[in-house]
């Protein structure tokens, strides 16, 4: 288990000090002590200001020096400049972790970044970490903690819940937080990292997943400043079964730029991130009320194994737009079994006993119908999750009681099925079928969706990380020849090839081989062999090889006359199957990722490819292969035979495994195309990209 | 303007009969009863039984006869077997309008079909109109008119507002009702239709657009049962300045089954609605809660001329959401102009002046920053819509009247752009916001998605209908050249060919075209050539034609002995471009939709394809065209020259107004494919089938 003293210390200190402590309640440095004094903290609250002698009641301390003890955590609320001679305060007194409320470092530019980093190696000098500089602060609401300045607290303190929020930004945090609070939702921790000096979301969420306050953990992120911490934490938390709902941002042009000028985050490739991070688990959303909707579906800790849905209704049309919103997202509805049907249709002729179950209006003037449709959806449609659309008619104060009763033996008898209400109705109604654990949504498809991303949690596949043995690349990139050549020692197949040095040798490779052959330059410093012609296609006997023989050499002294011409590669021409295309790129966050896509406009025009973190095992290849839109053309669509597509997971998860095992030097991996054909799948070019020695 | 007589009658009548009344007012003739009592509605309230001297406290009548006058509206709530002999009476006694809230007629079988279309029979005989049967009702909340037993009026009456609705089914209408109350939002009109077996959405819908309470329409509907009858309606909203929203259901397989077993509808082709429903100014929505946040957002009769979104923000983190929502729907959000950056940069100089602009937390500081931003953005900016993320902070009590001292003067400055704030803090303080024409919304992307909605409104292309000459068809499905020469009528052009009947006509054909040439079989009854051979691409010499001449005449009398051969069509075989088909298919409910795509996996794996109703201008067929996902590829993608949009468009508006000329007879038209090239484009095939005479 990693060693999460230092978050203990900002998360859950015993005692605070305040620099720049101020009697000022709306002050930066009165804000947090009125918070704590109000929520009742237990802990010792120490203000620091050589101006005074108390602070809003509390005895203030001159100096740090004058501290009695060192503190748990400091809250540092001081100008910029006055930052470093009070971190170095601070450690001299032995406190060890610190909060720097203070803006003014990497936000503002390189000169505040250089006093940023310099912060940090004085923290670290003591043995300090520090969280921010730029931030909003954390609290606990369990232990009335409050070491954040937010004026989100002015509208009221969080109630108490399980739900763990971790946010790069200040108010964002403060927004999710003060959002949860006004939908009636509890929350455990907020800790808002702001610029990521040191302590990043990554060390918030892995804090979480010890954290028995914590059952659900929200994460906002513009950057991913710590890809191996933030994986390790996600990684974590699965294994403690809370789920993470990730909101990573700085996905658009506007929105990466507007990112760049805010927290000096530079946001990445929001497309590889959102990969990395479902692969590790998280599920990801695009706004923070979805987010909290999953949460709240988390915060009742039934995770249903089965992933499907059953809706009961009092609407036949609230059953038809659920039906359409499920199809859209791919939520399983299937249909409740037949002798079920039966069974239903003899309590209520003309209802609608399939999926959805509709027990009509009749069930205003016969409420048993409710629970016997519930029932049957748990017991004998065995749903995951049950959704039922009960309206007004369950927020009536008439019916209430009634439905209660009807649902309270339902709730216990199901208890790893997830029951869901959309209703509506007075506030105290509605809460009283939450606290009984039935899920209350006023909206049928928000409660669809966020079901859903419950349900499916299961369906990800688990990989198992294969093996990986380091590799030597060569010096400098290169040519194909010797690409395929490396990528055969991890077992990437091309097509039956040789490189010759002679027409000769050519005629005798193509003869070998069958014809029709291909033929190209082999050369390290020809990387778009086709521009320049010196690739030719649909050799078909040995005079058009000795023809193109020469022009190949002709084009390459024309277009490269300054390249280093290894020889002439000569190649059985496959044909027939799907041309693929498999990549290795390196992402700055998360080092290098396996991209796999179907050739031409799929991969042009509809950026219809899959990403995912290197390396892993043919399972996970094979889920990425069947996540393209595409998918379709290679399972055989278009009246075409079904390629092999063991042999295409193999490759790529070859692919992936050679990545990571050559190590920081490679640069890229382009196979373009891969043939894949009904039998076998084959790199019929291969460019390998290494930083030179 | 259509006459809407009766349907005054049903939403706004004078005098009501409730036939079965009921002192129980838990019944379905007590509860309207009831609920107009409470209200204070100032009509006439007449209730018959025959087993009751009074009810509720009014004086009840024996028996139709025996009212005193004939109502305005008679609400009828005994059992189905005792309907036909009320309408009679009902008739009898000059009522014109009734609501049936007895269930039992075609959402049981074909019987009770029958009976449904007796009813309506018999009140048409007496010019009676119907609502219903198998509806919840209607009301009307500024005259307290309450013609509805709906149980949702037990949490409480709907806030008096400017949406009205109008829904297919009784029970998601009042949920939407009671939804819209439980936000705060107010609605003037509730009209249910159930069954429909005579008065439709559409007559909601025309009512309201005269209605001068309302002024947003939001509708549900699972089938469309009088297309022309909505599209008048949508026609009249769109004319009277009020937004439609509409929420069409039964999209999915799921979906539409169990539509078909409620109020039994079938739902009917959804993309086929969306489309006519889109290009006749209605904005389509999947779920309720985004129904009424664009009803909210509409509410305010605010319709900004420019589509583009400005954003404000005191954390930079919301902003970088929004920018990613608004991108990815298609919300501009261009840069604030150079010299209005400069100007922000000078006061606040860490601040970002771009778009999203931040005013970052020195707002809580200097709350004047949130008025200078959000002035800009109005004034410099010019955008249609300022959304600005001020979240707790306009919430706090603290600041929120400071706040509302700002932002009065810019409301009135600028009464043509909308204003809204993502807010969050105690209702009272959010309202206070709401009442000054400030949107509150708590979530930044359903606010950003909700403005836009209405912001791009006016965006929809206004298209002249072209005119139309009505066409004879052939007696019988014609063969391909006699249907190229159909179209050719209508000028939509294919290759220069030639039906012939002899070898030498091939070849003298051939020749005067120039090779290569395509040759086909021309048979009525062979409307798949390709799959039997009988259709032979790059002939190049006068040989190869002799030589398919024969195949294609043995080919098909091997494959289709008993066909009629009228001979074989020669045709100049045109190369390059973009093959695309269109087509025209017959909607049930919409008559003939122009269908336009691009060749291959575009229509076949990514269902890519525009549809819109017969007859449209080249303006809508541009519109059409390009809305497509793979447009790219005809504007030049992957290092092709682009088509000739024009003479596409020119092809695609010549089609839908051939198509609309040629009148019921005409089942489909195939033209595929259509090969677009740089100059010109040409239909190299073209199937159309006819209803036999």
């Amino acid at each position: 288990m990693t060693d999460l003293g230092h978050v203990d210390g900002l998360l859950a200190p015993r005692s605070v000090a305040i620099i720049g402590a101020s009697e000022d309640v709306t002050r930066i440095g009165g804000r947090p002590i009125a918070a704590m004094l109000k929520a009742g903290y237990k802990g010792d609250i120490l203000p620091v200001n050589p101006k005074r002698d108390s602070v809003q009641g509390l005895a203030c301390y001159a100096s740090v020096d004058d501290l009695p003890m060192a503190p748990d955590a400091a809250l540092i609320a001081v100008p910029a400049k006055l930052v470093p001679q009070t971190i170095e305060a601070l450690g001299r007194k032995g406190c060890k972790a610190a909060t720097l409320f203070s803006a003014g470092f990497a936000e503002m530019g390189a000169e505040g970044e250089a006093a940023q980093r310099e912060l940090v190696a004085l923290a670290g000098s003591y043995g300090m970490r520090l969280l921010g500089p730029n931030t909003l602060g954390v609290y606990n609401v369990d232990i009335g903690y409050y070491g954040s300045f937010s004026s989100s607290l002015d509208t009221g303190f969080p109630l108490a819940g399980n739900i763990g929020i971790a946010s790069q930004s200040g108010a964002f945090g403060a927004h999710l937080g003060a959002l949860a609070r006004d939908r009636g939702l509890g929350s455990s921790i907020l800790m808002t990292t702001g610029n990521e000096a040191d302590i990043t979301v990554a060390d918030a969420i892995a804090w979480m997943a010890q954290n028995d306050a914590t059952d659900v953990i929200c994460t906002y992120m513009e950057a991913v400043n710590d890809a191996p911490a933030l994986l390790r934490a996600l990684d974590a938390a699965r294994a403690a079964g809370k789920p993470v709902i990730a909101l990573k941002s700085g996905r658009s042009v506007v929105g990466a730029a507007a990112a760049a000028s805010h927290t000096a985050s530079l946001t990445g490739d929001a497309v590889v991130a959102d990969a990395v991070l479902t692969a590790h688990g998280a599920i990801i959303v695009r706004d923070p009320e979805t987010m909290l909707d999953i949460a709240y579906v988390a915060s009742k800790k039934i995770f249903p194994k089965q992933n499907s849905l059953g809706v009961i209704t009092v609407s036949g049309g609230a059953g038809i737009v659920i039906s359409d919103e499920a199809e859209r997202i791919g939520f399983p509805m299937p249909p409740m079994p037949d002798e079920a049907q039966a069974h239903l249709n003899e309590v209520l002729p003309y209802g609608s006993p399939v999926n959805p179950l509709d027990c009509t209006a009749q069930a205003l003037n016969d409420p048993s119908l409710l629970e016997v449709f519930t029932r049957a959806a748990l017991q004998d449609g065995g749903y995951g999750a049950v959704l039922c659309f009960f309206t007004y008619v369950a927020g009536s104060p008439a019916m209430s009681d009634t439905i209660m009763q009807a649902m309270t033996p339902l709730r216990a008898a199901y208890p790893d099925r997830i029951i869901a209400f959309v209703a509506l109705g007075a506030p105290e109604v509605l809460r009283s079928y939450d606290d009984q654990g039935i899920l209350i949504f006023n909206d049928p498809c928000r409660a669809t969706r966020a079901i859903h991303a419950i349900c499916s949690m299961r369906d990800a596949v688990n990989v198992t990380a294969p093996d990986v043995t380091p590799l030597t690349l060569p010096d400098h990139t290169p040519d194909e020849a010797t690409a395929k050549e490396i990528l055969a020692q991890s077992g990437i197949l091309s097509a039956p090839e040789q490189a010759v040095q002679s027409i000769e040798d050519a005629v005798a490779a193509a003869d070998s081989f069958g014809y029709p052959v291909v033929m190209k330059i082999l050369s390290p410093d020809i990387l778009h062999k086709s521009d320049i012609g010196a690739v030719k296609l649909n050799l078909d006997d040995e005079g058009a090889v000795r023809l193109a023989y020469a022009e190949i050499l002709g084009a390459a002294s024309r277009h490269a006359p300054d390249a280093h011409i290894s020889g002439i590669l000569v190649a059985k021409q496959l044909s027939g199957g799907v041309e693929c295309l498999m990549g290795i790129n390196r992402d700055p966050a998360f080092g290098p990722m396996a991209v796999f896509g179907l050739g031409g406009i799929f991969v042009e025009l509809l950026n219809d490819v899959a990403v995912r973190e290197c390396p892993f095992d043919t399972v996970a290849a094979h889920e990425m292969i069947s996540s393209i839109r595409g998918a379709a053309i290679l399972k055989g669509a278009r009246g075409q035979a079904p390629v092999d597509m063991d042999a295409l997971a193999e490759m790529l998860s070859r692919l992936s495994i050679f990545a990571a095992g050559a190590g920081e030097r490679l640069t890229s991996v382009d196979l373009n195309p891969v043939l894949a054909l009904p039998q076998g799948a084959y790199a019929l070019d291969a460019v390998i990209e290494v930083k030179e020695l």
